[in-house]
């Protein structure tokens, strides 16, 4: 059950070292290195091409067509955390616009995971602040309802709690617990160094039905080959 | 009450100077000036990275999947002026492209707002012919049946008078009416010259919180910290 | 009615030179000079600014969730093909990345365009690999129940045999039928000569009310103009 | 340009004979009757089967998830009137429910029309309170920011102005002009004659190619049959 | 390659018997006894509730906003027939109404599948005159571009030729080819006498785990139960 | 992070007592009840008019396109019990008919919200199965890869216990966390009597401006009346 109207300052942050070992990787990487778990929901995307981010999450729940709460996390930044920002329910007007991503960049903050929308959007490109948005809008927003900051909350579906590593990229976001970002690296780290093998085998023309050993399953599985 | 089969010769612009006064802001700005108004549904989307516009309109109202009406609009246009096409359902055929672009250019008109769709996007990217509309579409249309140009038009949820100044970037599309583009353009101006001291501000760290004065409308508003 | 479980191994492809002429072409063309037909809905979209493709049509029917029938289907290419995969279901999953690409490359495949999801996109951007699909999705997918492979699908509500022609642009994705290929190029060189003829005119200033002769219809319709 | 904050207190409504001409017709009737003019979008669907209304609109602009307009509104009601209530951005929460129309319906009020969500429905559907939404949601609503009462508003990307006749029932929803109201009857009257004698010569057997003489039309168009 | 312009007269329509023995069955049956095959995106959907049909199809290719091949396509009506529209493009105008219903039931139809709008759906329930659309829309559409009648078309995503099977009920809408009906009503007849078997089972208290002997598979698939 | 692959025996499930006083209100008051939190996004709809239920969640975690762990979950089910299936990504294919429905029932299942399709609808509504999902979807599913079930799911947007009372009526769906079974059920008590005043100091004509106290804070918000 969400708490609104609450603010928690005590956020329990992974290791920096674990944070920047997790930037190594690509959101594809990361998911299925933690079991296809922890994935937003597709419709949010980047809002300029090439933005991508890896921090600490400070999260926000925000009342729709209200920003409030996004000036109140700001003071609750630390140096590499992103700002995560659910919404109660489905509004996509633009929460989030120049004017914040100076403040937040300016208190470490490097970037914003919202389930709304976003505004500035040439100015953001220019600032290269990242934002990962469910839309570009320029209608602004009103001060007048609490929401929360640092709760656990629901973004696009996934579950986010203060603290978990969030890291996104031009194919989406993804959420790593924070009690697992040693292992997910590794994971990923491991997974990676199988597909440098497999893409160097791919790249002479070997075959993921011999590459993968698929065959045999096919033709279990009924497939049949007709001339 | 639409008007089908009509063209009106005669539209009422506002000043040169006016419209070219309104084009040194973005929409997101000019938005705000004159109280939240006049913007479009954010599902109107350049069809370019950096396409933007602002002149004065030149309003058609459009039968699905047909774009004889574009035609009869182009005679209408004067130098400075963007087309703002309508239709009388939701439709994303290909009413637009490259051809129709050099038409109209070439009578002075500088872009397109369309609520429906726009093909050969590449040709009209290197023209650099700024057009904003609901759907990329290769899909062409007849040229059978009558609509209306330079009547008032809803397009995209927004009223435009024919003369209005319309004005694109990449955070939307916002309507000034014709009678209020200098009074916009002086509050437009004070907002950019209060963003740029509150800009300085937050990147120096100073918070919204403190800088708004929230902190006590926020505790009256029932917020509390945690630790 | 689909057949399910079966590859088939023969394909019918057009004269290679009659892809090459096809290739000359954008898709809007293509689409008009085969006499409106073939477009695929335009939901399909490019992954990355500036894609396109041109080529014989290796046709994949998916599985939700399951990309196996692209490793099947990768056996089959020949130097110029595509993959143009459709779904049993609407499906989002990221059923193609850029491992697949680099085999699908090496065996002489040169894009894929998909009634699902892609990822890898910034990589798919580095290797110019075009992929037109309807979403952009970290989420990966499974290998473990049989489609086919060439055998007449239906994608993005379009009609494809293996061995069409497809052509993908900024516009969209039309197919033309391997026994057309010749008809429709010449057919897209006259439209393609006429509306070179018509741009010099309309640079001039030449209203199109008067190029296609449109006044007399347009009274007859019922069109009236007043001051 | 909206007017924001404020209520407008005289209304101009059409005799009330003249609504009461116009509840005789279907909405599709009336939208031929005018023209093919002031339909909403097609989005705006009963929240229960069966549900009609007909009344001079009271109109309310709505800011997301904020329903403190309504309550203004309700105030403004006289009998035979019906809220039409559109809002600054797109926002589906349940912004009105069973106590509202309670309400509206002890102040003469017979229905709403909203470009929102309602809730309630089932009580709704018991009292027999017509309402018109883009959605169903049990989300609640906020009072904190003010919208305006009986100004111009474009709900559902029609314009209607207070005192407008408007009529809704399972084909969607229409806004007849207060001052074409007897005009736009009399039209749906001739309308509906006309239809009866094509009803019966339909239902004996004729065809639509030989009542409206489409044949020659149609030959002249370029059809063609085939055996 | 559709063909545009033209009607073909005869339609190869399987015996009458053998649409009857399909109209024993329910469409995801259907869908199952033909192996998975046949159906129509989701999407559609009935215009009331309990709309069903089973018959031959006449299809049609509508253009968007004109529904001209409507009344030219009752024309060749049989009895058993069944209206398949589709179109050349996304439209949701209401292509269909009470009219046409009167008079395609007086040729004999049946009912109309339909990717585009429908209007009239009171009096379409009052008559029990089956409409599986895409939208209800109170727009009506022109009669100026022609299309064709009686050629293959891709209507929501599904191949239809005329003279095949067309079944809709609640859960959707199936096509079953001409040359397969006798074929695919064995198999759902054994499919349904199998669930009836299975369904005493079910509500006996057995369960699928068993039924279906799945335990030993879920455990080589790695399933493992915690307490 | 989601566990794959496991089945969790043990529920902690509320007192009965405690559902069955849940049982007795709205979703909407339920929402309010608990401060606002808990609501599914509101593209979950019952699959037909009426239907409504209130249990505990058994949760399962599906795969695209793929019903296996529905099976698994039907054993885990107590009397009183309902499901409540997630999706590793968004899928509307029929995950869902009447065996299984017979089978819940049987094992003393009251209903299923999923976030997903839904088939035999019709068969649904005569047994009065109630089942709230995303789509009716007559393609059925395969059996081929393992999720989960009584792990915690984000289903629609919100976090699902298995324990947990899930109540569902034409409004939409709301979650209460096992522990606040009693609370919340108190709260929407108070507010039901609280409603049953207002309702009828409304039906007297009672506005809410004076119910409420609105209007001095509407002034001061700056809402101004005009004649």
């Amino acid at each position: 059950m969400y708490e609104l109207g609450v603010v928690h300052r005590s956020v329990a942050r992974p290791p920096r070292a674990d944070v920047e070992a997790l930037s190594a990787f690509g959101v594809a990487t990361l998911h299925e290195a933690q079991g296809r778990t922890g994935l937003l929901r597709p419709y949010i995307r980047p809002v300029y091409q090439g933005a991508a981010l890896c921090g600490t999450a400070v999260t926000v729940l925000l009342q729709p067509g209200d920003n409030w709460m996004l000036h109140v996390a700001a003071e609750q930044l630390e140096p590499g955390d992103v700002l995560v920002a659910a919404c109660t329910t489905e509004s996509e007007d633009g929460f989030f616009g120049e004017l914040l991503a100076t403040s937040v960049r300016a208190r470490g903050g490097t970037g914003l995971v919202i389930d709304g929308g976003c505004r500035d959007v040439d100015a953001l490109r220019e600032m290269d602040f990242p934002v990962f948005s469910r839309a570009v809008n320029a209608k602004g927003t009103v001060k007048a309802t609490v929401g929360s900051v640092n709760v656990p909350v629901v973004c696009a579906n996934a579950l986010v709690h203060p603290g978990d590593v969030v890291v996104a990229d031009s194919d989406g976001v993804v959420v790593v617990p924070a009690a697992h970002t040693a292992e997910v690296a590794a994971q990923a780290r491991s997974r990676e160094d199988a597909e440098e093998e497999k893409r160097g085998r791919f790249a002479a023309g070997e075959l993921g039905l011999d590459l993968y050993g698929m065959r045999e399953k096919l033709a279990a599985a009924g497939l049949r080959y007709e001339d």
